[in-house]
């Protein structure tokens, strides 16, 4: 159990945003909503995963929808607690903590901003150890938690309540209430008792990411390379090194959808690959198809001098990147695991091999 | 208050194919659903708008989705008893009576469906007067009566509650949801008291289908004819006389929109008409754009031989049909009523004269 004040999540934001993998939202608006709670309300209790009782009511408080828009269409900070005190209404209990459903930049900041303004605590684990694009792909859901009642709240005031069948339902029916709500909602979804969260959450993610970004930090201050302080923090390897030459991207049915071009440069020089998004990064592969590195595991374009993640809705042409490739959670390795969110779930003909098997089959070659 | 027996089904449901006004869903099926549950349960007791305790809880029980695809999407008949049912949880009051939404095939049928297997009466009223395709578009709304809390059950399992800050923005959301879930859903919906029923409904419009329906019936088995039957019991208008001769229809956005073509025989020979619609007839005017009749009014295609209504979803190229007006209900007269429902709602640039008016200035000339 320790104290996270604003120090804390400025580096929180910064090494979610790497693990966010593309997607997950704009750091910098979700950072704005945290900080601004904290000041207000005090700094927010980040509990151990063994420290939450095992009949503790937690409950995810995230927001769905594509990156694109949230960047434009920035939540008023009331529908994320009215979908918990919905939710709390509902289920006729008292909600312990919250808890990030993702590791993105704004879904690892949205429970801070809840938890600071109700002052209940943050569990230090989230459902991804990462960002997935769809609501279903929770290691939650591995576990056999379900994602309803799940409630949904928009700016406007609006809430919509759904009792489904399965997590995959949810999925389909909250993301079509978000595109007509104008493309992004708040959610209050997977309640879940104190030992669901110790048995399917995937622990620590949040110190995780810390530990990145305060290694980004660090090595701006120090003047070090901060993507090799990222790689070194994270376990990750870098797969490639160069200029944004080429985007496609499309906001269609909830979803921001695309590819990114890369032309290399330094070592990589006269070679090119190409990396398919929907939210997030789902595959890296060379000019000629050799695949680089698949979900799970998590691809993220690194700013060459920042070392600072570029989501893929703020992809420019020219911007020079580092391509790095963080190895998922064991969780995401499983039979059910790669079912779930593995590259033929995304119409991939490609079998999921972990990036550290890649890696050392690649033998020093591109 | 009287009892509602299969001999009676038979006969609201003929007429409330014809107040469905091309739209309002298949009768076929929505009389076997009510004939199936009344045979199990028994007779259903029809109660008077002035027979409703002033603080009785009356609660609407309908279908949403386009009627194209309830034709072959047929409901399993537990959806509209489950939304009933987690409405009833969540106001936490018992529902005293349930009453049609609108006087449409399916939609005059699932109340009594409902009624019979809750053993409630149904109240001899509705929404409409006639059938809408948007779920705002009741005098309920008129009268400032809320749709929500609603709840929209599908036949898979799902249910979705919804609490919305305006009925526009409950057709919105819900629809986004029945596109998504097939294209079909069954609601719960504009939960009211029995004084604001008696404020806000169309009175006697069960009884008014009724008489319509054995209108037909009665005009069958004596060999008069139908359509002049339907005219007399209606107050309706004829005008015009064809075969169908062009049919454009797709189903978008969970309607079914389009128009037909008519050729004149008869009287009408030489002359062509098109009818546009969304489920239900919108508007009619002549090839040279002369307006002949448009919403609120009831535009209401009958097959020449039978005097059954003939759907939008069921017209054929060859269809032999007379085209009837019958006017619509006084509540949708007012300015109000003209700003939902009127020709400009749905996008024509044309006012709203009531049908007596544009009969009466034609003059006898087509």
């Amino acid at each position: 159990m320790r104290k996270i004040g604003v120090k804390e999540i400025e580096d929180i934001a910064v090494g979610a945003a790497v693990y966010g993998t593309g997607g997950g939202g704009d750091p910098y608006v979700g950072k704005l909503m945290a900080i601004d709670a904290i000041k207000t309300y005090g700094e927010v209790t980040l509990l151990d995963v063994d420290e939450v009782p095992e009949d503790a009511i937690v409950v995810p408080s995230s927001m769905m929808g594509a990156p694109t828009i949230l960047i434009e269409k920035i939540p008023n900070g009331k529908e994320a607690l009215s979908a918990f005190s919905l939710l709390k209404n509902y289920i006729g209990k008292e909600i312990s903590a919250t808890i990030p459903i993702e590791a993105g930049g704004l879904n690892s900041m949205i429970p801070f901003a809840v938890a600071a303004t109700l002052g209940i605590p943050v569990v230090d684990a989230d459902g991804m150890g990462r960002a997935f694009p769809e609501l279903q792909m929770v290691t939650f859901s591995l576990g056999g938690v379900k994602s309803t009642p799940m409630i949904l709240c928009d700016e406007k005031g609006n809430a919509t309540m759904f009792n489904t069948i399965n997590n995959k339902w949810t999925e389909t029916l909250a993301r079509a209430v978000t595109v007509v709500s104008g493309g992004s909602t708040m959610l209050a979804s997977y309640a879940m008792t104190g030992s669901q969260v110790k048995e399917t959450s995937i622990k620590g993610i949040i110190s995780t990411t810390e530990k990145v970004g305060r290694a980004i930090r660090i090595a701006k201050s120090n003047n070090t390379n901060p993507v090799d302080a990222v790689l070194k923090a994270s376990g990750g390897f870098e797969l490639f090194k160069g200029k944004i030459c080429d985007i496609l991207r499309k906001t269609d049915g909830g979803f921001v959808r695309g590819e990114s071009k890369m032309m290399g440069i330094d070592e990589y020089k006269g070679k090119s690959i190409k990396i398919e998004f929907q939210n997030e990064n789902l595959m890296a592969q060379t000019d000629d198809g050799k695949v680089l590195a698949t979900v799970p595991d998590l691809i993220v374009v690194l700013d060459i001098e920042t070392g600072h993640a570029i989501t893929t809705e703020t992809l420019r042409y020219g911007n020079r990147g580092v391509v790095i490739c963080i190895p998922c959670d064991e969780k995401w390795r499983t039979e059910a695991g790669i079912k779930t969110v593995g590259p033929r779930y995304f119409g991939y003909d490609v079998n999921y091999v972990p990036i550290e098997q890649r890696i050392k089959s690649r033998m020093g070659e591109f």
